[in-house]
């Protein structure tokens, strides 16, 4: 084998006795002949106890500042992991995101990775060492000041560094198993899926899967960097995430790829808008001001009589309050009658590539969801997904019903999700 | 004023509510019209629980990997406080040390600086802010690692500051209001010394006196960097280290600067040593390869008739162990009859520089210990310092005695001497 990228997140690494197995990992990893470079996160709680303490003496802590003290974190994590597996008789070395070449911007809290230059790293591996990287972090390119990735940064350290390393696989380790066809804490019969394409694994991470964040499968579809999400408790082969399917595996590509399901999301309707041209665009103008991110978009017909139509759109339910304001404060720029807004509901995403070649798939999964007395408030497509958003109490049985309807069901009773914790 | 560097121990930040207070202090030296450079050590008792984990996962934890976790630490207190400094409407920035230009050699967990190159810093301040830096931590010249100072390395690394960016004064702040005639938990009626060389202040750290390391005040005298030994918790002046008097303060140079105590150490006597050249130095070069620092000699006038006599010295408890295994191991080479270890002994030392220029005083202090019925059982001088090693009971006692005898008692009953929390 080559080089591989390991990645472990901070459940894996929560306490003395993590950090002692995943060093075991790693040096198994070393002893099959790899050259191993190891990405990880800070210690279970750490970074939410040291936001506690910024809080604490600052109600707004400054970008730069907040950056240097989450960057602690990882700092423990990986001179930990470095000691352990020296303790197990092999060398390694740690580096911080800085050491390590992670190059940003200067955007504090989520900053973009833009350009990677491995250089100690490179050193350290011909020296026969095991690498550990700092996630999460990286160094501004103009004002050398230490900055972090954001939420899920330590991922996208971990295919940056496997692209600039030209690494054979990028291995993100979690606490379970791997992608599922479902969320298995709703749909029992949920599935490990041992292959899925870079597009579909976007379409399912946008539409609320969790175990990959949309910004790392982007960054490893850009540099062709296959992933392997696997259980860092149980050992067995996870999912592997890549343009085609590794070496020779014969996988072929599955209609549908998996159901996946969001209830962070809050539903705007804007109530009696003019339906005339720029009036979208006045709405979605003060959002984009806001700096607030939205989802689904849907106009209703308008209805000849008024003039009037409803525009609805989705959004975090943590940027309700503020885009709701925002809209009252343009009320008489924008032009409408009222606004409604809805925090009790859910989104369910049928996702794969077959889709697209497969008529029918619509239809069918409008009939599991009628079948399942679940009513439809509001409908989006993309070429290789459809999106429904129902009553958030309606998500789970909504999404079994689309899991069975479209054969996703597992043969066995129950499959073994979690190989670990089930954290 | 000028430049002022300040520095700040753990018991300082031990807290959310402690980093306020110093963030209030440091912004009053600040709006007084001085450019602000503040040392920091970790938070309270973060240190000690970072090494607890390190052996955790390993007994021997690697010099490099172990820094690196270590630092960890500072970083956490130098961003708290620049968040802090921000929040009361002031602009801050923190460096680590290695962004502080603090370079050091490679020996890792006890670097010693080599250079300080501030470059960044004088830009902060230059730029209207309160720079922040990261105390004990800095950067090895030939690797670019992260390196520790070993203990008492943030005053180091505030005194190597001041000197690099030629402050007026380098001010550490501490939990006592400073340098005292003698340990104030022993010696109720000690009083805080206004001001005090450095050669007596030396003499002081060398004797068991824990308010200023030695190294620290080593480095400021050779860059002549006045030290304000002062409380964080009561404002009130402390004490002034340096080569004379500040300012147009008229302070006599006292006779005697203090009276200081240790009973760290432990005494070893090489039992029936041949008296002839180049006994004691076969014990002295086993005891350097074993890489134990000594501190008194003493060697007995030889008994005549056997020719034999005693060599006895003083060194850490901690090293006792490894001593004597040293001696045993070697006693063929050395030839000696046997050996004798004592653990409780103390030390009391008179240090003033007035000494040189005083005749007996060397009498009077052997007179106090003799009233108060103190059997000396070792005596070891310097220009400016008499010690003895006596009982580790009667400590208290003689330091006292001692201190009552040269005259430096206070008038008041009782000092009030911890400004803050006592600790």
């Amino acid at each position: 084998m080559g080089l591989v990228v390991q990645k472990y997140g901070g459940s894996s690494v929560a306490d003395a006795e993590g950090i002692k197995r995943v060093a075991k990992r790693i040096v198994e990893a070393k002893k099959n002949g790899n050259q191993v470079v190891v990405v990880v996160s800070a210690m279970g709680d750490t970074t939410d106890e040291l936001i506690d303490l910024a809080e604490q003496v600052s109600p707004m802590p400054a970008g730069r500042e907040f950056d240097m003290l989450l960057t602690a974190g990882e700092r423990i994590s990986m001179a930990l992991l470095a000691m352990a597996i020296k303790n197990l008789g092999h060398e390694a070395q740690s580096f911080t995101g800085s050491q390590a070449g992670v190059i940003t911007d200067s955007v504090h809290n989520k900053a973009r990775i833009i350009d990677v230059t491995p250089g100690r790293i490179r050193t350290a591996l011909d020296e026969g060492n095991i690498a550990i990287v700092a996630g999460f972090q990286g160094v501004s390119a103009d004002k050398k000041d230490i900055t972090t990735l954001g939420r899920g940064g330590s991922d996208t350290t971990a295919v940056a560094l496997a692209a600039a390393l030209d690494a054979e696989v990028c291995e993100i380790y979690t606490d379970v198993d791997g992608v599922f066809t479902a969320d298995p804490r709703v749909v029992k019969k949920a599935r490990k899926i041992d292959w899925i394409s870079f597009e579909d694994m976007l379409e399912l991470a946008a539409s609320g899967s969790k175990v990959l964040l949309h910004r790392c499968v982007e960054y490893a579809r850009r540099y062709n960097i296959p992933i392997h999400v696997r259980s860092s408790f149980s050992g067995l082969q996870g999912t592997w995430v890549s343009s085609k399917p590794i070496g020779d595996k014969k996988v072929e590509q599955a209609i549908i790829s998996g159901v996946a399901h969001d209830t962070s999301e809050a539903k705007v309707t804007v109530v009696g808008v003019p339906d005339k041209p720029g009036e979208a665009a006045a709405i979605f103008r003060t959002i984009a001001d806001a700096e607030i991110n939205i989802d689904m978009v849907v106009q209703n017909v308008s209805a000849a009589a008024t003039g009037l139509t409803d525009i609805s759109f989705t959004l975090p339910k943590t940027e309700g309050r503020k885009a709701i304001d925002a809209l009252e404060r343009n009320r008489s720029g924008i032009g409408f009658d009222s606004l409604r807004y809805d925090d009790q509901i859910g989104k369910i995403s049928l996702v794969g590539a077959g889709m697209k070649t497969n008529p029918g798939v619509t239809a069918s999964f409008f009939e599991a969801l009628s079948d399942a007395g679940v009513n439809i408030e509001l409908i989006s497509t993309s070429e290789i997904r459809i999106s429904v958003v129902t009553r958030a109490d309606d998500v789970p049985e909504a999404v079994r019903a689309v899991h069975t309807a479209f054969g996703l069901d597992s043969d066995t009773d129950e499959a073994v999700v979690y190989g670990g914790t089930g954290r």
